[in-house]
């Protein structure tokens, strides 16, 4: 996962990570070095990783990581260079490691950085309207185009030849070349992802991004949350219509075209040339497959196969559904 | 039911609120003097109610308004000291009276009184964007945050540690500490409500107000409506995500979680600890009790009992629909 | 079919149109001028028309066109007049000589001739507020009101007592009289139409334009595109609530009511004294006829003939949905 617009506030010894909290088994390790927090695929010696349910057990057992947040009942499944440190709540524990890791991350108060374009200095030429405000640590690609209005805070590059609209916010997002995002869109606010907890819920860090693949196009009014621990991802050539919402963590394929006011839930993946109707909802940690036709409407809350055509609520074989519903 | 921000033009005599109509009944109350228009539980002494369904009997027999709008048949209900004025069109009479005390509540032409926040004096510190907007009226806690292009309309106050997004609008609206409202939400927008005329729809006044309790979240590009003739609710620590509307008169309790795009049509009210999963709607004047489920993609056509688990369009017991959907 | 807006580049021979394709049977046609392309009803003498389904053959056989982009087997309707161009993609072929007369159509890159309304002339007085943006060729009626941040680009008209809110964007629409658009809508964008087509769709011009009937209302956040070869139509009194979808080339009738969050695929005709209930998505090319109820939430993806009552998705009679979900 590349997450490089958080910078990392680490190392830090596993004794200051976990102070406020009550843990028994890490007497011998308080003092060790930690030097970031990254998922079970991509956690490197030195990292902690987390593993709080037995459906990634195969990513555990061969995960690099030299630590690991864990329920004392999984912590069997780690390898030996893997140290177990056993928790209750294991999503919890993560939010507030990631937290001290990645303070930045935590909430979208707007940009304090961004200033108007006009007193910046780009080396390239951008095309741009009024009132066009622009962050810290923003890249441009040549003969970009950005409306009036738009607001591309801290952490953003955009590749060349693209085309943003007017009343556009954008943050901590990486766009390839040819992509069009038109008006009114918020691409790489935190995803709505957080511990529920009476009186006060508890908000998690979000160290993922947007990433947008070159050629898309992104409708009006449509919102794409960045990921928290991984990104999120429009593939090459994906066309999205008006008022779509795409929460965090999900993967959308290439060539993919989706219809208005469709809503993707967070983590799902999604293959390529997939074709989803209007207003149709796909719900979290799915897999669609590739070539998969999606009607208008749908309900998607179960996998489904490459290929295939679907529709309804919840959607179900397209020949089908037609039967049903003659 | 709290107004407080619409001016009240009255008192008026009863012949000049109805004289544009053809009243029988009145001629002995023309000339008493009307203070104000409340609905039947908070109409007090010279008020004047409405009464316009017999469902709400029961509130009629108790009221303690001196006058009441209604229909010949139902005057009857009315307790001694409340003199029925009966016409055939309550709402329609009711609009317009409406209209005559709160002329400023029909229409919601842009803040004339906005300013940039930078040319006006708030006593204590607030952190703000480029092109903040403030009108008359608006009241800051202590610690806020409010970002680019956002516009803060007249009448609204706004609580500590709240932390308001770019591109937002709000106004006629009361929000309590420590609350995050996320860019390009609208908040306190009058209700889609008015009396449907072929030619020119009719448009009645919304004099109530948003009222957004501690702790909750707004996610983007959501709309929450003000009430008509009571206010709209967000409970405390609710949590809203993106592309949510919110229709006029709604109640939400405390500790709900509602994921993205749903929506819920006017006056109905909504439990604590209700979780609603995406794109799932609620119709108007429905009750849903506390610790209520519903599923992603739901449709909720009639009341829901506390600690129900509900899905499917329209929405039934959860159990029931995965068993008639496998 | 009116589109005031795009200018015609044309007149072109044959030849310049057609050289990049491989098209063999016009020879004897190279040298004839073609004026415009319009659709089957709508092409005069010297127009150039298309023809791609058999289910346009009626239109096709009274053409007045000169010229018609035709399929071989679809050839032999058209009028002796009329000289077939016969090609293997009709649509890909029509969107590339579109493009040749209307280049500006293609794609919606922010207006740069938008002004700050300060500095421009109106010989009539508008009431706007603060950071107005308004392009080239934009008209307004007496007594409107234009709020804060709000962009009017080049191509609009504006009839006398309308209301814009804030944040509001719009673009190639002609708004009679005494209408009100909320905040936060975009109108007049492009719609979302294109040859799919592996690595990098390919865009096609829309040159329709938004049309907006007096005394109408849209609400908060909603988005209604330009239609591609004809217009988009909102008829007279007809209301629309926040977060609407209406793609390009609908025709929606007068005095209709549409709830929150509902979506109209593109080219639907929708007749006259319509109610849509929230969140309910009507599918393309449909034709739904007058004083048609559609329940909240309902998929319509047949035709509703004129006075019905339907609900569910898909859409059937309001009484067999209710018996169905006793």
């Amino acid at each position: 996962m590349i997450h490089p617009f958080f910078n990392n506030k680490g190392p830090f010894k596993i004794i200051d990570l976990l102070k406020d909290f009550n843990i028994e088994n890490i007497k011998n390790l308080e003092n060790d070095l930690v030097e970031d927090i990254k998922d079970l695929e991509t956690a490197d010696k030195k990292h902690l990783t987390f593993f709080h349910s037995k459906k990634y057990h195969v990513h555990a057992s061969k995960t690099k990581a030299s630590y690991c947040v864990t329920l004392k009942n999984l912590a069997h499944y780690l390898p030996t260079q893997c140290k177990p440190i056993c928790v209750d709540n294991v999503l919890l524990i993560v939010s507030e490691i990631t937290s001290k890791f990645y303070p930045d991350a935590i909430n979208d108060n707007f940009d304090v950085t961004a200033k108007k374009i006009e007193e910046l200095n780009f080396d390239i030429k951008i095309k741009f309207g009024q009132n066009v405000l622009v962050g810290d640590n923003v890249k441009f690609g040549t003969n970009c185009s950005i409306g009036h209005n738009t607001i591309i805070e801290k952490n953003v590059v955009i590749g060349s030849n693209c085309s943003i609209g007017s009343n556009v916010i954008i943050r901590n997002t990486i766009i390839e070349d040819n992509v069009t995002i038109l008006d009114g869109c918020i691409i790489g606010k935190k995803g709505f992802g957080f511990f529920p907890n009476n009186k006060k819920n508890l908000r998690y860090p979000h160290i993922g991004i947007v990433f947008i693949g070159e050629n898309s196009e992104i409708g009006c009014g449509s919102t794409i949350d960045r990921g928290s621990m991984s990104n999120t991802i429009i593939g090459k050539n994906t066309y999205l219509d008006n008022q779509i919402h795409i929460a965090h963590n999900n993967k959308i394929g290439d060539n993919c075209i989706i219809a208005g006011q469709v809503g993707v839930a967070g983590s799902s993946v999604i293959g390529n040339n997939v074709m989803i109707g209007g207003q149709a909802g796909i719900s979290g940690h799915l897999k669609i497959g590739n070539n998969v036709q999606i009607g208008g409407g749908s309900g998607v809350i179960r996998d489904i196969s490459a290929n295939s055509k679907v529709m309804g609520y919840p959607s179900k074989d397209f020949r089908q559904f037609l039967k049903d519903n003659k």
